[in-house]
Parts: structure tokens; C-alpha cells; sequence
């Protein structure tokens, strides 16, 4: 007997990383590319019974009224990100997708956001639970038409503005009361978290939005046997950042500061650019060297909106630290990076490791998955390399206990 | 009973690493820096029961007539690497050192570096085994004169020219009978080498000359129960490239080409600069990414002498990888290091964890000291965290078994 | 009959600069150094009849109670600007310029400016007028003690917030009228530059704040025969641009984006680190590039304070352009220059030019020194060798006409 | 009565820069791109009585059997450096290209240009005469075929070894009777340069080949009335040493050291790669500093070939200066950009200012389009401002004469 197929549901379907993936996943499907970026097809991780990608379906929320098949010639054309010859190859694919594109929820997502909305499509009245419901009931639609033996929930939307910890419910009890009302202070990012985890479906949040990161949220997952995982997908200058500040401490040269100014040009840009969802991102990408080091050296972590660079990010990040002697030292590195072509694997990457766990019976927070975030939920480690060998223990512990 | 005085042999003694090791072993008895830089006092490893740096006292040869308080002054003044103020500080040491400095032997070096012999110093007549003889000498006297309890032979001389590896003998006994003739292929470095393990000295070669690095060598060491290790220090570029490569090969991102160009200024850029010389090291620096990635990236790498630079030496490497659906990405990046600053606390630690592995018994290669060497000995990987997990555990084994 | 003594009075006497610049005259008339950095020491201008550095004598106003001792072994010591010994060397100098020192005025500086005030030093109190006659007292009793034949004021304080144009005074009259009041909302600079034109004195304003940068005190200037300039030295990234910006017009490449990130560590990046006083400095950064490139291309400009740089400043400069074909492209630089030693000889050869100008009957704004000047008061023009052109125009004309 | 048409020849008609010429000339005539990149088409130019783009006319030599069209298509795919839409658009344009191109002239071109010669296709048997006399019957056909009033012939081919002086010719007289050998030591370049000038069409020399820079070639053009120029395009890497290097003058900053590295992957890379043939392209990149700073400061330069950059070139630049006090700073430099997209606008525009002078009279050396050359032919200065202000020169004069 075949086996059945298992649904991939993007957040923010349109925008430049999920529209990567709906690229990308036809490119493979039809054997177009290599599966360069993808570390699930590593010799590491190559030989887990992971779905191949031929199972994969395609569906997603979306606040903007376009197309995928328009999302990717503007990348294509705009940033080079890949070519338009590629794109028309994938188009019956794209419009696969975009058939399957339902209009996302706004709750506590900030101004700069709402602007972004096409008018009168996103949906946003009603109580936090209302708004739930409606997404489980696009989901289980899915599930029914595609017949799907499972669906990975993944969030790619804009990153929302701060949320205060202590307005924010404490324990299951505490949260599902609250979502009862329309004064619930949880960002739109948990709502999608909570309406997955209620029908098991697994959850990742690949954004610096609050998501799943909530011990109450954590506590349901338990309870219900959902698995998630997040948050901030860890893609360029952090993901550098988290594999030589333990070299630094290694040979213990001493950090005085580290610098680190990131420029770029596409959707994320215009709604970093208001300070409010800036300062979400900011924070998560600048924490890790205190720990990592067991000191904290004089940060400065900026990103600015440069509308010419499009899609590519450049990184140019300024270490000054002190060897033996005290003598100052220095090393400087820029990094430039297509934001979705680093994304996009990634994002396939934990839909493959998300689905397999949740088939093995995995529940709670997906800490093995440490490696791929900014911001890790239930890791006590930054270090690249000490996240890594965490996922290689897991493939062995997997293999071993099947 | 007070423990005994342990001597650290410096072959090169008045060259700018081993200037800065002195001037630096004086600064820590003296309580005038903090331990940056130095590995052994990282939290991982500071409760080994290293020997204290108030025991450790200096000697070394050396092919150029001049002091140890002139290379200092000279290093301070050209090239900003510590203060003269600290030099005056240290001169009392400084100039106990070059009362135990003794001429040292030159065999099949090249014209570069013979050309740097002050004329009629170094010893060069007679059979290898005459020029072994002389240098095993010199350590007897300084054993007796100092009362030590035991000596470690570092080798931080200039790079020899590559050696034909079809003329160098292939057993113990062939090597032991090459050593009576004035035709002996062996370079210097390899006659220090002999000379120290058979005394039962460790000896490290913190160089890319070739040094201990023969099986014929190791088989001699495991029967005399002497402990060696080697060769070329990882001190900069070479280091992050060990760092970094693994990282793009945990990603899947294709390195397409990886070109280092290497600028800088001191005596080692002289001879260097000669290509007979040259070629050892590149060679040293450039086969890691091979290894590491599982396939071969276009590379290129350069070691040029600019002689404004002094002990500075500015690498800059250009990474051009492909990741998802095959796109082009970039990663630079340019460090400015003190070639001696880097490399003198990595002699110092390798003095110490080499003391410390003899006492407990240790022979042949000293494998777990791999993350300090671009061409580890002994060692299957050149990925610098796997090296140096290495060091962890067997830090770990020696506090278990003691 | 030897040639009269001329003053070079330093508003800011023990900040980096000031210090910088009494080291390096020091130095210079010692014969110490090399005039490396001297623009009036080139061949295209040394053969003009500048005072000899031999006649120059120092003074100057300060507002924190310090030596020029103290902060030259401070700038030696973190920055390793220069050597501790050549600090000895002019100790004798150094010691000279502080008994020359006077209480600077304090007055619209904003509260990062008054917090670096030693309690009680400055002079704050009264109307304009009468601050202004303070000074005008210090630079009498210079002048009569030193018996001096002619005084240039270079202003090196700390960058004043921004003034709001609408307040300030429109003609000659009604600046004077105001100066009699206690809430004249004119600078402190402005006090300086208005006191130096009063009595004769060149001014020169070598930094963002306004100074002399009105038209009502240019007319003041003109009546009264008194020569002045500024405002903020081209040392280095500005600098830079003002020579690249004009290769991209000349070559009609389109610059689409332009950023730049300034990081350093000295006073200044205190004061700085203030977004009042930064926005001063900022804007005078920022506006070159629409002049010369005729278009506006997006620009970014930040200025931080690390700490651990000391009196360096790394500047990283990426220039995105479109070129033939629209094809993008991109050029980056980092500058890596200790701001002191790139500003002192530039106000060495301000003072020279200005001295020489006025001896040569110039008043009013001194027009062809722009290519000193991140804003230059008087030019039509920031391409640097436009204005180097002028500078050297205007020395053509003195040799012809004496 | 409609003016009448202009020959635009290419030799290396099917190299990168040739093949986005015509890319670009299509395009313009099309409408389908802004003049950026074009010289001639900045306000300072845009005036002059240029021949209008619908005007040109293209034709060529080379010495592989390929086409237009493919070479667009390899450029568009392997390089990104245009996209694969607009070379469709300038499909038929690009066809006619191929109809004109006929087989080049090879003589003394090395090794590597030799092996990438379609075999049988290149002419090289005969005298130096008799290879003359076929270029000027291809030239005469074009012009017959084409009715043009003028053809501007550009040497674009790879780049010959270098030629030893001693053996060239050194009058007219004994140049012509060397023709006449088989053994004539000129190379390719020269030849096309004394049958363009024996038909009195304009020749440009835009690589670092010998061509016209020869005393007697240039007596020749001069006694027939024939205008040339040259040598090496100045695109990147050097265009910017000539408009920073005359900034460190200016402001007394001793360059101690200047290093380049540069790589790419084009052809270009290929045929550089030859030691031989890149001993012309370093000298031609090196020598203008000690020029334009008036002292020889220690320069390098590299040119590698790094495939995977396709037609990218990136620089790395390395300044290191001394300011006052002699204290050492730095600049470095990144120059990322597409070699043919650099190079094709100037070709463009050469060809246009060229048949401009050449209309108006013109003969021997253009020395007034010395701001486009690496060695330019006829200039006494490299500094770029210098050459850029002779070009306004020349064109404010012919604004005035007419």
C-alpha cells in the first residue's frame, strides 16, 4: 500500500521564504536540482526513514492577496534568487498551492503589519478562540481533501512586536480561559501555535514571534501529545555567530565587543524597519554570546531596511578581541546571503525532522532541533556544534530504538 | 618537599613566537597579565594538575647571534605587539635566557634560512649522529645546572623545505643507521626530534617542517616510551577555516571556492617568501577543506611577505558556496592577528599538557592534542570542535583514572 | 629681526586632538618626526611662506580639569596612538600648553557635554557678552605674555546638539542685541567664533557644531576684517566618500545604496552616543553624497560608541551601484584610522593656511580650505579634488601676487 | 539627407565583452535600458555631436568557431550578469553580429590563446603583410556591404605575452619592411593595429596587449592621418587605485604597502592564468602608483582564475599608511563586479569619442581618452581626476572650434 501523503501548511504563504519552499519542493519533486542547503539529506541524516518529498502537499494562510506564481518572479526578477525559467517549470506546482491558500488571522501583530494586509482579507473579528477555530477548520478541510496522513504547521509570517511577559497566562487553565476573550494579549503566532497543538498537528515557528515560546503553551503540548518546536530560524549572521564565538572561548580570546550590522531589502526589511517588531528581532539575535562565552562583551546588533539589496542580506560583523598579553586583536566578516534560498531548506529540513518525531511518538517542546534556531525553546546551549551533536544523537538514539 | 624546576627548550629561541613565550612566561610569574589566550586556563581545563608556570624555566638554540631582550625590544617597536614598559619589566628573565642559549644545528634547511645563520655560530660538520650528540649534550648541562625534573623540546624554528618522502628511511633501524652518515636526508627539525625522544624529552613541533612526523620516528618514540606531537600551530587563518568548514558541510552548503591570501611582515615572511619554503606550508594550510567537506572545493592560498606589516599578519578568505536551488552566495572574511601573540600561549599550553602527559606515562603520539596543529599527527579529522572534544575527554579520562 | 611668536589657542585643550596635536608639534620641532599627514608639507604647497613650526605657541580652553600630560600617556596607553616615550620626550612641552589652559564657557551644550564638566571649572554663568569678554580676556593675556603677533582659534570641543535655524539672530544687529541676554540661544561655539572675530583672531571650526556656520557672523566677520572657517574635519570616511562619490558620477554608475557604520570608542563616541548631539554629526556625514552624485541615493549613516576601540575608528562602507545593463554590483571598504592622528595635522594646517590667508589681508569665509571640511562653509562643491583644486588655485594666485 | 552608417569592429567578437556590447548596443537602440554605465551619456558629455546609437553598425574577428547568441545565453546563465529575457529580445541583432564575424589573425599570441582556437579556423600562415592585407579585406567588405562612412576597430582579444623591446622595430620605415617576414616579431594585437591605421580607421586597443604603443606605429598613424589609442581598459580595480591613490597624496598619508588580489572566472581567468601572458596584465595594474604617489611603496598584485565566479571579478585591496606621528592605519577594499558589464559601456564610448576626434581631424595618439586606460598611451599622469579633467578639456574645446 502507498503511503499517504502529509500536508506542509506555510504561515505567510506568499512571502519570499514560503514561496522558496513551494519552489523548491517542486524543483526536487521533479528532480530539477540537487538537494544543496538540505541537511536532512546529509550522510548524517540521509538514511532516516524521513517522507520523501514526492508525499509532501502544499497549503497556507496568507493576509495579502497575490499569487505564488507572482511572489516568485519578483523574487526572480528583483533579486536573482533564482531564475524565471526555473519558476514557469514549477507553475502547475505554484498554482497547486495558491488553490489552497486560505486568508490568515491578525490579533496583536502591530501597525506596520495591518498595513501590509490586503484590505478586508485577513480575518481578525471575534474572540482569540473564534479565530481558532476558523484556522482548524481550514486545516481539517485540508486534511479531508488530500487525505493526509499528517500536516506541519510552520510559521514564516512577519515577525510581530514584543509581547510583556507578565500580561501573558501562566499555566493550560489560565490560557484556554483567555482565549475566550478578544482582550486575549497572545499574538497571532500563538494562536496558530495553540490551534495546532489542539489537533496534533506539529508546530514550528521559524520566526522571533512569541509562537509556542510559552510554558503554558508547553504544558498543552504535553497534554494533548503535540509536538512543536521554534523559534527565529537561524540562517546567516547568528548561525555564524553561534560557530565561532565558541572557538573565541576555545582558545580564550577574550571579546571585547562584537559588532554586527545587517542590511537588507525585502518584505522582512519594511517591517523590521518600525522599531516595535525590530526590537523582537534584535533581541534574539544578540543574546546567544553572553552565554556562549560566560561573559558579556559590548554587543551591538543592528538590521536596516536598504531596498536595493531585495532579497540578499549582507552581514558585515566586526570582532575585537584580546589574545595573550592583552594585545587587541581583530576579525572582521561579511556575509551575503540570499534570505529565502538559506531559509527555505531549513524550513523543509524541520517539517521532515518535525513529522518524523511526531511519528515516532515524540511530544513537547522538539529540543533536538536546537541547531536551527536563533532562539532556541529547551536548549540550554547556543554553541553550533554542541546543538548539532544533540540532532546526531537523536538520528542515533532513532535508529538505534527505531 | 618543593617540586622540582621542569625545562621548556625552545629550538629558535630568539624568533618572535619564542621571544613572546618568554616575555610572557615572566608576565604570568609576575602576576602582571590575565591567562588570555592560553587554553590551559579555560574553566575546561584549569583543574588539571599542570605544572605551575613559576616552575618552568627557559632555554633553547639558535643559528642567529643576538638576545632575547633586542628580539623583544625590536617586536615592541616595530611591530606594537606589547609595550617596552613590559619588556623592561621582564628583563631579568630575558636575560637568564640567553645565558642558557646554545648554537644550534643546521642540516638540510635551504639557502633561505642558511642565509640567516649568524656565520660561524650554528653547528653544521660531521655525521647526524654527531650533531644529535651535541644537542643531547647541551640538555644534559642544562638538566644538571637547573636540577629539572624534566624538559619539553619545542620546535619554533623556521620552516624547512618539503623532503622527498621516497629518500626518508622507513623503519627504526634504517633511520638509527642514516643518522651515522654526512648524506642523512633528515632536516633539522627531525634531528631535534630524534635527539629529544631518545633522551625521553617530549618534543612538539609547533612548525611545518617535517619534525617527528615519520612513522619510523613514532615507532622509535614508542620504544624509548617518549611522548611527541606536531606539527605547524593552528594559530589563524587555518583555525577558522577548521571552524568554519565543518559548519558549511553541517548546512549542505556547497563550497564552490575557498581562496586565502595571507599578508605579513616578520622573519617567517622571509623565508617564506623563499617558494622552496613556501610550498611546506601552504601545503600545511590548504588540504584541511578536502577533509572536512568530504570533496574538493577549488582552493587557493597565499603567504606573501609585506614588509610594513611586521609580526601582523592579515589573512583575507573568500568563500564562495552554492546553497539552495543552486544559488551563488558569498562569505568573507579578514583577520588581523600578532602572528607571536597567537602562536606564543599555544606553546606554552602545549608545553604543559605534553609535561603533564609524559608524568602520567604517556608515549608515541600525543593524538589528543590535535586542535592545536593545521597537520595533527595522529589525528583522523581537522574539524576543530571534534578535535577538540578530543582534548575534553581525554582531560576527562586523566581526572577519572588520575 | 626674528619673527614674532603666533598662538594657537585649542577650544577642547585636553581632548584626543588637542593632545595629538601638541604631541606632533612638539615632535616636529624637535625634529622627532617626519611631516607625514601635514597636507601644508607636500610638494604642492611647501614652498608658500607659512610660519615655521618653531614659532607656534600653544593655549587653550578646556572643560574638565585634566593635564596634557595625563591625557597623552591615556591616549598612548589604551589607543597606542604613539609611543609612551615619545610622551617623555615632550613632557616639557605638554607642561607649557597646561599652564596656558583656561576655564572653557559652557553654554547650549546639552547635558552629555555638561556631565563631562569637572564641577565648578567652567564658566557658565552671565549673558553671552559677558562669556564672550572672558575669553576675549584669556586670548589679551596670551597675547601680551607671549608677546604674540597673531592668535588662530581652532575650536575641538565636544559636537553641540543642533540648534533650530528659526531662533537665530538674521543680521549683525540683532546678534549683537542678543548676545546681551542670558537666553541668546547661540551655542557655545558660536561664543568662541564671535569673540575670535571681534578681536582679530582667526577661527576655525574644526567640528560639527555651528560656530561660525551663520550668515549673520560671516557679515560680522567681513566688517570687522576677520577670517573664519569650518565646520567639521574631513579625517576619514567622509573623506572617502568625497573621493569615490565623484568616480561613480564620472563613470555614470548608479549608486543605488550607500551605508555606512562608524564604530569607535574615544570622548567623542560619548558624547556622540547622545542622539541630540549625533544627529549634528550625522547630518554633516550624510548630505554630501546628493551634491555630488546629483541624485539621491538611499543613504544610511550610524555612528556608535564601542568601547574597546579606544581612539580607532573602523568605518564599513557598502556601496551598492547598478551598472551597464542595470546590472547590480557592489565595491565595500573599511577604514580602519585612530581619529586623532588623522585629525591633529589637519589642524596644524588649518591654523597654518589661516594664519598665512589672514597676514595676507583675507576676511570673511575662508572658502578654499572646503577641501578640509565635511560642511564646508563658503563651497559650492564636496568632490574632494574640486576642492583640492581650489586650494591649490589659491596658492597659485598668493605666489603671483604675494 | 539621412547620415549614413558606422562600423563598430570587434576583435574577439565572441568574448564576454564583445557579446554584451552588442547585448547592450541592441538594447539601447531598443530602448530597453537606461544609459547607465555610458561615459558619453553624463551631463558633462551627453552634449557633443556623438553618432547616435541606431547608427553603429557591428561586426568582428575571432578565432573560435561559436556564435553571438550562445555566448549571450552562457554569459546570462553561468554569470547572471544579464538576463536570459533580454537576450532573446536582441536575438535578431545578435544573428546579424554572426553573420559579419570572420576568422581572426594569430601570431605570436602563446600558448594558451593558441589552444582555444577552433582548429583551422584562425589564420596565421604567411608574412605579417600578407595577414594585414586579409584584415583590410574584410574591413573593405564590411564597408562596401554596409555603406559606412567610418569603422572603429577595438582590439578586445586575450591578452598576449609580453613582447621584449629590443626586438620591435624602431622607425616607420624598418616596421613596414618587417612586415614583409614571416619572422616579424609583432603579435596579433599590432597587426590589427597598423591595418586599421593604413585604412585610416580609428583603432582602440582596450587590453593590455602591445597594439599601437609602439614610437613607430604611432609615427605611422600621424603620417597617415589616423587616430589610435590604448592600452587596457581601466575597469575595477585599478580605476580605483587612480582615484584613491592621488586622495593619499594629497593628504601626505605614506602608503608603506598596497596589495591586490584579484579573481575571477572567465575566459580572460583562463588565458591569465598562463604566468606568461599575466606578466602583461600585473605590470599594466602595478606601475601607476609609484606615479601618482611620487615614492615606490611595496605593491602586489594577483590575478587568479576561480571558475565558479564565472564573469565576476572580485579585488581585495590592502592600504597600509602611515599619518602623523607615524602611526599605521589601513583601508581595504572589496570590489565585486562583472567584468564584461564594466567593460562593455567604455568600449561604447571609446568607440563613439574616437570617431568624434577622428571626424574633427584627429590623428596619432588620443591622448584625452587616457581616464578609460591602465596604460594610457600618450598621458604623462594615472591619477583618474588629472585624466577625467583632459576629457572635459578636449570637449569644452570642441565645443568652441567646433
Amino acid at each position: 500500500m502507498a503511503s499517504r501523503k502529509i500536508g506542509l501548511w506555510l504561515v505567510g504563504a506568499h512571502g519570499g521564504v514560503a514561496t522558496t519552499v513551494a519552489v523548491g519542493l517542486s524543483a526536487l519533486r521533479q528532480g530539477l536540482i540537487k538537494p544543496t542547503g538540505l541537511v536532512s539529506e546529509t550522510p548524517a541524516f540521509a538514511d532516516l526513514p524521513f517522507a520523501g518529498w514526492e508525499r509532501w502537499v502544499l497549503g497556507g494562510h496568507e493576509i495579502r492577496q497575490t499569487t505564488a506564481v507572482a511572489s516568485a518572479h519578483d523574487l526572480a526578477r528583483t533579486s536573482r534568487a533564482f531564475s524565471e525559467q526555473l519558476v514557469d517549470k514549477c507553475r502547475p506546482d505554484l498554482e497547486q498551492l495558491d488553490s489552497r491558500v486560505r486568508p490568515g488571522v491578525v490579533r496583536n501583530v502591530g501597525n506596520t503589519i495591518r498595513k501590509l494586509m490586503s484590505p478586508g482579507f485577513a480575518r481578525e473579528a471575534g474572540s482569540a478562540r473564534e479565530l481558532i477555530t476558523l484556522l482548524q477548520a481550514d486545516w481539517d478541510e485540508f486534511v479531508a481533501q488530500q487525505e493526509l496522513e499528517q500536516v506541519v504547521v510552520v510559521n514564516l509570517a512577519s515577525t510581530e512586536p514584543p509581547v510583556a511577559k507578565e500580561s501573558l497566562p501562566r499555566d493550560v487553565e489560565s490560557l484556554l480561559s483567555s482565549l475566550e476573550t478578544t482582550e486575549c494579549p497572545l499574538p497571532a503566532s500563538s494562536l496558530y501555535a495553540i490551534a495546532a497543538i489542539e489537533r496534533g498537528h506539529p508546530f514550528v515557528n521559524f520566526t522571533p514571534s512569541l509562537g509556542s515560546d510559552l510554558p503554558a503553551i508547553d504544558e498543552l503540548a504535553r497534554q494533548r501529545g503535540s509536538a512543536h518546536v521554534g523559534r527565529d530560524g537561524k540562517t546567516g549572521e547568528t548561525f555564524l555567530k553561534s560557530v565561532l564565538a565558541p572557538a573565541f572561548a576555545a582558545r580564550n580570546l577574550e571579546v571585547m565587543s562584537w559588532v554586527g550590522h545587517n542590511i537588507f531589502g525585502n518584505l522582512d526589511g519594511v517591517v523590521l524597519n518600525d522599531p516595535v517588531n525590530k526590537a523582537t528581532k534584535v533581541a534574539s539575535k544578540d543574546k546567544l554570546l553572553g552565554e556562549i562565552l560566560g561573559y558579556a562583551p559590548q554587543t551591538l546588533v543592528s538590521i536596516e531596511y536598504i531596498q536595493s539589496l531585495g532579497d540578499w542580506k549582507t552581514a558585515w560583523d566586526h570582532i575585537h578581541f584580546r589574545g595573550f598579553l592583552e594585545t587587541p586583536m581583530m576579525m572582521q566578516f561579511t556575509w551575503q546571503g540570499c534570505d529565502s534560498i538559506l531559509a527555505a531548506p531549513l524550513v523543509l529540513d524541520l517539517a521532515r525532522f518535525a513529522e518524523l518525531a511526531a511519528r515516532r511518538g515524540a511530544s513537547g517542546t522538539l529540543d533536538f532541533l536546537a541547531s536551527f534556531f536563533k532562539s532556541p525553546q529547551g536548549s540550554p546551549t547556543h554553541h553550533f556544534f554542541e546543538q548539532f551533536a544533540q540532532l546526531q544523537r537523536w538520528a542515533a538514539e532513532l535508529r538505534t530504538n527505531g
